[in-house]
């Protein structure tokens, strides 16, 4: 079986914190550092979408990448892009926005609408800076 | 003259919006877009800081890169990094956080240091993303 | 005077090649290199274009980036992006499509409809591969 | 056991078009947006092999660096570029030069030299643009 | 089960040549090429931490990313930076300073202490230049 | 006058020291720090070579790219690439091997054949890691 994996990047910009509401000023300063400054910072952050599939004889393609990056910018980007990650985003209500649990959010999102357009997704990448960022497998062995 | 150019690149990230607080919700959104979201958004900075100057024939150095990169962090970094630009910043407040205008105040803020430190600021850069970015000469002519 | 340097990039994939039909093939070989290859060859280029001007006290900006955008995709990316530059762009018509000659018919395009948004066109970059790139400064002192 | 995977980038500029002769102009233009212009477009590409295997005590080495650039640029971009993909490439005659089916064929071309050299051919990545790519294992289970 | 993958960057700069006392300047010369020069050659280098667990409901964390980060700097970047990696760093005495070997070392120094901060390390990335690096699994499956 | 600024890329791997012979090792660490490390340490070194000219009408170049870069890699890659600095290269012989003095002796290295090759040689640009650099104009008015 010829799979490939095709990876198509888009990006958003957006505020955050780290913070517990539960705890003490001090305790989400000493947990979180800097990013519990109370009145937010933020990152521009690109998101790699990886889907695998095997090449259509037809059209050389697993997927139409204009078609993905559609559902990206439609599901995702615009839900994100220019937001505040802690008030702005319903299904992220209650989640501590950190990148890890960004990344699952993400897959939750974009796993159905993919597998509806035919392609199976297969890894996500979600880069905050250029020196941290977290890659994901849907829980799935990773590659 | 051998002048020589040397530039040291910094980061931080930070929140801002583009919002005046004397125009209507409806004009915010018409001029500044996406940028003006009331519960603000974010970006990943980087800061190019130009010294210009002869090398020194003791060391080589036009500047101390140890100590110009000292100086960006203690007056520049410290002070905006994992911070509000609109609500945390003293020597901004009043202004709209703009690249542009960023930009002239981190001007404002660095050249009296490095010039202490014996260099003579020429050129900032300041990219807010990949697509966007500001350079800013002091008022002189450009290079 | 505060005059602040704002650049945008946009970027479109081009083929072309370089090739005279008044030299005989070897001639073009010897030239031009492999970049006479008569099926064509082509490149991911990308584009910054450099405006200056006083930040407006008003909004905080030299010129409004979505519409410096706008103006860059409606009248070079449309009109070059997945487009053969010696075949599909009438403005490049019977011009060796070096990107020495692009970056100068660029300009002429741009300087005009910037100038009507209010900006001041400065200074232009195009990226032909990492390696290879030229600037233009519309014949005016380069910066 | 040890294994360690090497990486070696070299790249190629091409053009290509998406296009199928059995249809009609718009079935083409419907399916392949803009890669269906018919004059071609092109691209630079980056493709990254990954070699695998256990560092000879003797040498540190997995495979010589040198010689796997020799092998990728006798058989890969010698072949490809400044090349039109869709006309100028034996080996890629009557397939639909998509980076899927494009990356498919390289990993049948590296396999055997690579072999011949005591590496292990792991991992193909090929990248069209800084937004899309594809990667490919050959195969066999990705990682 | 939500195994998120979590990356850190750091990066160090240090001398280096491949050479054997026990072969001839020739042989050294014929196997390792511009590598073997008596005199040193250098490199920046960009090591990528990959470490893995489920995020933490309490933080959002699968570890700090500070904590990763001071671990990595004090075990490894302090240890390598600005050094000559054959004469200056007990832990490679008597080691060919191969990336393959390196990657090996840096995988042994950073497996407890990650460990003991939470984390389990899964990958590594030895980055010696921009067109070769290496990547390793502990052994492992690769992913 | 239809002035373009053409670039071409280049780099070099090298060892290097910061350290004076008349100087004591504490007075050598006190003022280069870690770059002072008796050993020595290295980089990978970008260089970017600005040449400016009026495009041919007959070949639409400023300078054949294909020469510019036979230039550089002869008379700066050849004998600098994987050298120690300050033990390798004749002509920075008694020289503090900063990337400041180095920019000034490659300038007077590549004028002359630029020249002869029809170009004219306008900013260089020495790149020692993506945080630390110089550019150059030959004591002429920067750009």
């Amino acid at each position: 079986m010829k799979t490939v994996y095709i990876v198509r990047r888009e990006h958003f910009n957006a505020a955050h914190k780290l913070w517990r509401e539960d705890w003490s000023a001090e305790k989400n300063e000493e947990v979180f550092g800097k990013c519990s400054n109370k009145n937010w910072h933020g990152h521009n952050f690109n998101l790699f979408v990886t889907v695998k599939g095997v090449p259509s004889e037809e059209t050389g393609f697993i997927i139409d990448l204009k078609e993905l990056s559609r559902i990206i910018k439609r599901d995702v980007v615009e839900t994100l892009d220019h937001k505040n990650l802690n008030l702005d985003v319903p299904y992220l209500a209650g989640l501590l926005p950190s990148t890890e649990n960004l990344i699952i959010k993400i897959w939750e999102i974009l796993e159905t609408p993919i597998a509806e357009a035919g392609g199976s997704l297969a890894k996500l990448r979600l880069e905050e800076t250029e020196n941290n960022f977290v890659e994901y497998f849907g829980g799935a062995e990773p590659f």
